[in-house]
């Protein structure tokens, strides 16, 4: 049985960017890799023979969505989360605490974001050193998760790539109090770790999360922490900051703090840019709903020449102009989507509220990001990242 | 270039049945066949691969759907609705006349079915002899359909067999009410005849279709004119009466009176056991949007003895008994869902609000449509349609 582990196959002097690959009980990433949302065991309306087709080496499922519906025990009754979803490749779960905090504190993920949002109803009801209480959101019922509840569920689900849970730290809060929470955080995750020494014959991972917000000095201490301890890897969490050259900040002096023989990954980010910054910085594995969701909305995702209005990285295949468009979305892309339907027959779909638009964009959007990060791979390799970002999203 | 034309390859002595094969521009149809119902150009959420693979001959396209949203000027452009929809077998549209007279008289079906529905919002607005003008559902705009303007329609999407523009019959009128609407029916039919000469060429098929509703000697009366005329084939239409005897004695009388060398399609019918019931009488194709539309409620088909509840032809995967059911849907179906996903999996996606579960309970339904029909011709070959009526609808 393969193991855990992460090998870099090439680094480059001129930034932190490297090409590595990171070995799971079931299968291999080859990274920079971006790692597709499956929330509730399923990427929406996309079948697993779909996704390998487009090339995905990695999905994520959630926590939090799978311990309240169906329940851990179910999928462990299953045969895991492989077996019941039908993937078998790499998998990656996170612990639960970002939706118990963030959609505790009013939003999911707005609060962490530094946008202030106190209208929604309140689902977080307990926070302890011990663990949160928490409201479902789809019965009311009270439930309860631990440190070490978090890994048990985790491992009934069987992922190869677990998360340590930590308190998400919003935005608004003190300097003190975001020390304070990134110190319970570090206990808690000392909790996790000795939790995973009774799987450890299983092989799979735990990324141990670097909090401390915007503050130089706490994600150093945070980092000191799981350098110092025998996670197999980081996940880079917290508040971010508000704007996106904060958050270049925060990421590029986290991950100049962490043992560079580990993989790091950066929990929530996926924009085509936010990744070309954040390879530079050394991030090896990215996480984010958006090219999916904005594939349901009708928003494909390009190279900033192939959007037909103003430079960006996605079209809007709503607008009116593609109506009688006969091209497809992007004339290069060897996808499923665009060697076989136009943008007409897509806007039509729209237009007519039929989910296969959802569909088949999402196939668009999650072969594209595959083909990025290959590109990016192969860029690192060739030392041209530069010409890559440029060309993907101009100067 | 192929044109259209129908073989028969065996028929039975005891009964109507035969098995036969349609040719088309766009390739052949074994039959007795199913035609799934891609109304707006899609088989909802079912990409044309997955079709495909669920060993699919031919689908079916609705002509009032369309020349609505997108039109049929901008399908024409696109290079026709094969090429638009990215579906290279036979194609059938129809008239159009269905959805204006259903719609028309309050409801889509309920009203040729015998169901009495007043409430809904009536769409036709005159009825004359030279067409019908309506309401569009989409943006309220008047609309014209002659018999001629159908079959341009028609022509313009491109589908392989066509159907000429009729009154569609309700049933609460009186037998002079029938008699006068399959007159005007048979001179709209004579119309599209003479409209359809102009495009002889492109070897595409016009079925007549046959009205008279429960009334034997107008049925003749109707059966005698599309004998007479060089139509390629017929399709049964208009009130087919209120209860299932009504239904099945109305086929065979239609079906008895009519030319045995030209194909009989029997419209919107397309449940299991009417299927063998009307293959009996010679019916070789079938439209109905039942086995997709069933599916995105979660109900799959299966042989009697495999429903788990009570002796019937579906299950209902809403059911709280599939939770911890970790069975496909049919332990000896091979088709990607069956292969792939339990009834568990599908519950949960159900219950969680996922749009997968239609998905794939849609390949199941499709794929398990297709092997019935295979089935259904392989039985009548052998002698033994009955028997195989026997497992899939018992005794």
């Amino acid at each position: 049985m393969m193991v855990f582990s992460f090998s870099i196959k090439h680094s480059t002097s001129d930034s932190s960017a490297r090409v590595g690959l990171i070995s799971t009980p079931h299968g291999t990433i080859e990274t920079p890799a971006f790692i597709f949302c499956a929330t509730k065991a399923d990427i929406k309306g996309v079948t697993i023979d779909q996704l390998v087709q487009a090339n995905t080496q990695i999905i994520l499922s959630n926590t939090y969505h799978l311990m309240l519906q169906p329940g851990s025990e179910l999928i462990k009754k299953a045969g895991g989360l492989h077996k019941f979803m039908g993937w078998n490749g790499p998998l990656f779960t996170d612990s639960g605490g970002f939706q118990i905090f963030s959609l505790g504190h009013g939003n999911v993920c707005s609060e962490i974001k530094g946008v202030r949002n106190i209208l929604k109803q309140r689902t977080l009801m307990n926070l302890t050193e011990d663990g949160a209480r928490f409201r479902s959101y789809i019965d009311g019922r009270i439930v309860n998760l631990t440190p070490e509840k978090s890994v048990q569920i985790q491992m009934d689900l069987g992922a190869d790539i677990i998360v340590s849970m930590d308190e998400c730290t919003p935005y608004h809060v003190s300097k003190l109090y975001t020390a304070n929470s990134m110190e319970k955080s570090k206990r808690w995750t000392l909790r996790s770790l000795a939790e995973m020494k009774k799987y450890e014959q299983k092989g799979q991972a735990l990324l141990a999360v670097i909090q401390g917000g915007v503050y130089k000095d706490l994600r150093q201490e945070s980092a000191n922490f799981a350098n110092e301890n025998n996670f197999h890897g980081f996940a880079i969490g917290g508040s971010l900051g508000k704007t996106k050259c904060e958050m270049y900040d925060v990421v590029a002096m986290t991950t100049e703090m962490l043992d560079k023989n580990r993989n790091v990954h950066l929990l929530g980010i996926g924009g085509v840019e936010d990744i070309f910054e954040c390879v530079k910085y050394g991030i090896d594995t990215f996480d984010c709903v958006a090219p999916t969701r904005i594939a349901r909305h009708g928003v494909a995702i390009v190279k900033l020449n192939e959007s037909r209005t103003k430079p960006q990285n996605y079209i809007n295949l709503n607008n009116a102009v593609f109506r009688d468009d006969f091209l497809p979305i992007s004339e290069g892309c060897h996808c499923y989507t665009c060697r076989n339907f136009s943008n007409a027959y897509i806007h039509h779909l729209i237009k007519a509220h039929e989910v296969l638009a959802g569909n088949l964009i999402s196939i668009h959007n999650i072969f594209t990001m595959n083909r990025l990060m290959n590109d990016i791979r192969q860029s690192i390799l060739d030392g041209k990242l530069n010409e890559l970002k440029t060309e993907w999203c101009g100067v």
